[in-house]
């Protein structure tokens, strides 16, 4: 019986406020309304994205909200003016749109659109409202996506339809982490064959490790303060890996690396989100033209700083946002990568988890041997299609 | 009588120390040593760099020291080994070297030559000896250029010959800060046709204004705090003139440019040297796309710094050393610029002294009507060839 035009009735983990565990609800999803989307979603992952707004440290955070944005599932049904995914594709939803319409979307120089940021960061649809609700109550949308429902409803510039060669329960992924550390290694110009150093090694650093051995860079040194993450490291590219606490008493780590690289790297990535590591990696950089890319996100009120003769001398400081990837138009390509074997996805699914235990999830992200956690939204097999 | 290969005693402004006017005294300049160069320096202008040495902040700063870096000349004598420079010619000193053979001047990405780098840092010639001796002390040499002295010696990788029909006493501004402005706009990727907002109308913002004009930016603002440089950014190019002092209560520099451009500009460069000004620069940039480009020298242990957000969502922040100018290759392209209008020099002599009343441009510099000041090395017209 179809549930097209219909509310449905699904599970969803609910967080109703700041620090709680999620709470599995019986949740209310209206129909997607114009150029708005519903999917059915099979997998998720947990990013510490989601980990931060539900902490309460996020000062844009609101509650209620059904957190998650690095999902797959199938789409249910589409509002009118959907033209650009149809029911019973593939998707990925996407927390960083695409319009194609709008001034950045058209600058040809970022993925940032503009389109649905105002009322994205309100946790609502285009049109100001939400399609939530749970125990009478309006429930607020997450990075536009709000992956940890069964059912979620999104802005058609917020989906993307993959081939349905990629299996959900991995590329779901390619939601968040893994594309962000892919695409701001391999879209960043002139990185073909040059030495490169990433600081953290979590999903986003082994991604953009996987990115520098695609680019053939010449020297990929990680760095990272649990030893553990060596053998991961160098198993996804990694030519070298530092442990900051290891290194001779009279070195820093900035000095260490320009030492170990004559002079400083081509190229430095800090994937932790703490600002100091930040300035470490604009500092490793070579004089003259070594450029560092920021992709962590760090904490509310944090700043970066440096002394402006690191900039005068030739350095640049960058930063990212979901690896430069323009959602829509690159998604399919990263998929090809993953399928043909050039992007590892199935290695950072280390631990899984079914709806009814994500906040188990929660606690596995915390443990040093997780890289991700897939959540399974507990739909049978015979039904993970529409 | 030829003085090849002999000392020779001239005059010059020796600073003998921090925070005392200069001294004008006859010095000995012995004669190069193999592949340097000795220059009859006819002109100099006076660039804050100088001020700043002399004041004694520059925690770098030696003395006693024979200062000035902004020169015009004829080459008098050459050491063994020198092919690049010959008896006779006309040229400009260079303060950034470039020697085409090291790691920085092969890389294709830098202008900042690594060859004469320590021992210009110590005041000393490459061999790590000076060639100026008064009242029998040696007396260092600033920045590979030493023009304050009516003949110097240079390494034969700091100096490049131009043509004989630019007029040394205005071509020798093209030694610092008229090269650092233009050379750092018109030498950033997709400049072209963009908008543009310049912080600090001296002689290195007019000169970005020039730049700007000469790229054909579609909006040039001009942005200082002394109400009289306005009528000079006009005249050089700027569309709009913003002083931070008339802005609404309400507003921020940064908010003001912002809403006038509808987002940000493409494009911003700091001339002033004050780290709070280079934030500005950086937050007024467009989300997505905007460059903020640091050229001028903050003081000691002074540091920048904003929220990492601001890179995240698509600035970059990088500097200028030279305007990126690779000295020995492209001062000869700029020169051509001057003598065929694109970039103007005359029109920044706005003062002029004798050497003996060097430290009246000292003075002049600090009044808010001056530009530049040029000091005549003091030969007669007659004399101003080899």
């Amino acid at each position: 019986m179809s549930t097209e035009g219909k509310t449905i009735t699904c599970k969803a983990a609910v967080a109703w406020e700041a620090g709680k565990p999620l709470s599995i609800e019986e949740v209310e999803v209206a129909p997607p309304k114009d150029d708005e989307v519903r999917i059915k979603v099979l997998y998720t992952g947990i990013c510490h994205t989601d980990a931060y707004t539900l902490s309460g440290k996020d000062p844009e955070g609101a509650f209620p909200i059904i957190l998650g944005h690095e999902g797959g599932g199938i789409v249910e049904s589409v509002g009118k003016g959907v033209d650009n995914v149809k029911v019973g594709d593939h998707v990925i939803p996407l927390y960083t749109a695409e319009c194609k319409e709008c001034k950045f979307c058209k600058s040809g120089k970022t993925n940032l659109c503009g389109r649905v940021r105002t009322t994205q960061g309100k946790g609502l649809l285009p049109d100001g409202t939400t399609r939530f609700k749970c125990k009478g109550k309006d429930i607020l949308s997450f990075m536009g996506c709000s992956t940890f429902s069964q059912y979620t409803v999104v802005s058609k510039f917020s989906v993307v339809t993959i081939t349905d060669k990629a299996p959900l329960e991995k590329a779901c992924l390619l939601g968040c982490g893994i594309t962000t550390g892919y695409g701001a290694l391999t879209k960043t110009p002139g990185i073909d064959n040059s030495t490169v150093a990433v600081f953290g090694i979590g999903c986003v650093g082994l991604s953009i490790l996987q990115g520098a051995r695609a680019k053939n860079c010449s020297r990929i040194i990680a760095i990272d303060t649990n030893p553990k993450k060596e053998e991961w490291a160098k198993k996804f590219g990694a030519t070298d890996f530092v442990n900051p606490k290891d290194l001779p008493k009279d070195k820093t780590i900035v000095e260490y690396l320009i030492e170990m690289t004559d002079g400083g790297l081509d190229f430095t990535y800090d994937a932790t989100g703490n600002v100091d590591v930040m300035r470490s990696a604009l500092e490793a950089c070579h004089k003259g033209w070594g450029v560092s890319t920021i992709i962590g996100v760090a904490p509310a009120g944090a700043e970066i700083a440096t002394r402006p003769f690191q900039l005068v001398t030739g350095r640049v400081w960058r930063g990212s946002a979901f690896g430069g990837v323009k959602g829509r138009t690159e998604m399919p390509g990263i998929v090809e990568d993953y399928l043909n074997g050039t992007l590892w996805v199935d290695e950072f699914v280390t631990h899984t988890q079914s709806l009814e235990d994500i906040n188990k999830g929660f606690d596995d992200m915390h443990a040093g041997d997780c890289i991700r956690c897939v959540v399974n939204m507990g739909f049978p097999k015979e039904d993970q299609k529409e």
